[in-house]
């Protein structure tokens, strides 16, 4: 591909051809107007078109997925799928991640032609990088604040999500910590609330994460939820790293890929990404976009962590899809950007040797809510036997085998296995 | 309702029962994780536990809209659709847009449990108000700065989006200036492309925009594409304030409901919202928001103008829903909050008289492109064969009869019209 443009890949439904309907895509998003206006020429068209670069043809379904699609004369009922290709010139908009998505997303669901649209990939020239300089801690700045080498860095997270006093969160903190935990974090539904303002959260926090580090010889890192307004965020991080905070975590939905990256312009810690809401853009199979597209611009805007829901979880998402996204996520960009894939929701040692055996990657975290904190032998043995399930997976030993040499493993499988490890 | 709670309504589908599906969303979106934890007081819950307010059933589905719930043990193969009302404690999050947008949006789309979910309406405590000041210029602000009262604020839209060379830009401003038109903005695709730097546009575009306003005595309002990242927007507005500029446009779902309220913290002139890549949340019938309230959000965070696609226009929506959403946009909020729904996307004349037929109000941007630009007797013509349209709807005389008076809309009709009108 020519080094000056974009490309992104959709996964199209159309009543129309599949030529048809790229041709459309590519025209809506240069000089998109019902009728032609005067000024718009060949030498024009030339230097701005998007292009239709490939198309590869799918099974047709018979009936629109989504609404609102017109139909030729003549239709045939049948409603072609098919993975189109189009590039555009990067001179159009130029190395930004808002008006990138003006461009490769913008009208481009609601058009008629189209009973269906995903954009599946994206791939982005090196300009992007010389403006938007990606994580600044990634998988090596994590492991090295964490002091975690060769296996997930494994955590939780705060629970009860909401409403936990400052001295039952600062008990907690002490717990995990002596537990020997890695990495907690807030709930995402937890932010800067009124009953719990996080100038307070923080000291209470750090307090005990500082007092626990003395003890322990270990510091966890606590990853403080900071997602506000723009100039909130701002404070919130600085409150954060003041107060020698490791780490800010942001709903990146909530604050925007432009809010992201401002983050990213001035943040002293990781940023770990929480992807609520993405469902949104992702469950109808012929809508929204695939993760392994959206990664790419989280990373590029400085994610340093990021969510991509677990193996056997709570959630919707097929296991192959996570998969996916965790090996996305660990692919690199321009020879770097790494962001470590975080694992979560439901998540438990027994979810360890599938992520594993599928991903042969320890570069994730690999955060247990109920997981670790509800084990019945107490989160420091919870915490235990997560490090063994991804144990016995690295080294290739059946759970219940393992599990025969470690109680802490045994009574996991038997509290959240099913039997069934 | 409380004085201190969001009210949120969704439109969803389960495999379960409605009261069951309602109390799961209630409950992922407080305490949320798959096994009982410590610390979650029947005390806590009280106090920031979401409620199902109230349940209306509606007509079920044999098949599941979304891929991946789950169905309880017996399931009897159908998929129940209702509206759900939730209350949340405003104390949970506080009145921040983002923060809400993880409690009443969050998880929810990826349960298992559900087959469909769509957030349909929101209500928000006056605390928003306080928080959020929406507005600055609205649809009054937007009179006075233009002068027009009494009618629909009509303007276009730069054409061909991409590509054009400032000489063109400058000659076609001169010219819709010269044909009386209110409105004119960039193409959400053009921004501060390498091709055509901001800096340079403001200075060409206000250039031509202040000769021409000495001609006529008439300065039209040129809304500046400033989209991008959270500094270049705050750099981009100041460059279009201090040439004189009198309105910036920004693609909303680009720089997120925070980078627009942080854009309204600082802004001198109304902001152009645009909604590009809004099909992507909203297509799917049974996922995503609807229009209703995903406005309240814009309005809140600052947005003037609003843009709610046209009545018969090229994209997917059905007319129903574009009034609705102009209904939405044009209903008060706290008294106030004002946006003006722009109404575009193949607009001519002739699509006058069935907007207001359905939404009887003039305080609407009626915006057209090639309907003004490719009139066959020019622009002059063509904006004022939208006036004329606007008369004919507001006089309550059928478009034709009233054509046979007015050569410009007797030619916009056997343009655009197809003999229809």
């Amino acid at each position: 591909m020519s080094a000056n443009r974009v490309k992104a890949v959709y996964l199209i439904e159309t009543p129309y051809t599949l030529e048809r309907a790229a041709e459309v895509i590519a025209g809506e998003q240069s000089t998109g107007t019902f009728t032609a206006v005067p000024g718009e020429t060949d030498l024009l068209k030339e230097k701005h078109a998007a292009r239709v670069e490939s198309i590869e043809e799918l099974e047709a379904a018979g009936v629109p997925t989504l609404p609102g699609s017109k139909t030729p004369q003549g239709h045939d009922g049948r409603y072609r799928r098919g993975l189109v290709t189009v590039s555009f010139p990067l001179h159009n908009f130029g190395p930004s991640i808002p008006n990138l998505m003006s461009a490769v997303a913008g009208n481009l669901y609601e058009l008629q032609e189209l009973s269906g649209i995903r954009l599946v990939d994206l791939e982005l020239p090196d300009d992007f990088a010389a403006r938007y300089p990606g994580p600044k801690f990634g998988i090596e700045g994590t492991r090295r604040l964490t002091g975690v080498y060769g296996r997930p860095i494994l955590g939780t997270i705060v629970k009860p999500s909401i409403g936990l006093a400052m001295e039952d969160l600062q008990r907690m903190i002490t717990d995990v910590s002596a537990a020997g935990l890695d990495f907690i974090k807030d709930d995402e539904l937890n932010a800067n609330p009124p009953y719990a303002p996080l100038e307070l959260k923080v000291k209470s926090v750090m307090e005990a994460v500082e007092r626990a580090a003395d003890a322990t010889g270990k510091k966890i890192m606590y990853a403080f939820n900071i997602t506000g307004d723009i100039e909130e965020m701002k404070r919130n991080h600085d409150l954060v790293v003041k107060a020698s905070g490791n780490c800010v975590m942001v709903s990146i939905l909530s604050v925007g890929l432009a809010g992201l990256a401002h983050l990213n312009s001035y943040s002293e810690v990781p940023i770990h990404g929480h992807r609520n809401q993405w469902g949104m853009l992702t469950r109808c199979p012929m809508l929204g976009i695939e993760f392994a597209a959206y990664q790419k611009l989280c990373r590029l805007a400085g994610a340093d962590h990021l969510h991509v829901n677990g193996l056997n979880s709570k959630f919707y998402e097929s296991n192959e899809s996570v998969v996916r996204s965790i090996e996305a996520c660990t692919a690199p960009m321009y020879g770097g950007y790494a962001a470590m894939p975080v694992v979560s929701s439901a998540q438990w040692a027994g979810t360890a040797p599938a992520t594993y055996a599928a991903t042969k990657t320890v570069d994730v975290m690999h955060l247990a809510g109920g997981g670790i904190l509800a084990h019945p032998a107490g989160p420091a043995a919870g915490f235990e036997s997560m490090k063994l399930g991804w144990e016995a997976a690295v080294k290739g030993i059946p759970l219940e085998e393992y599990a025969e040499l470690h109680p802490s493993l045994k009574q996991a499988i038997a509290k959240y296995g099913n039997g069934k490890g």
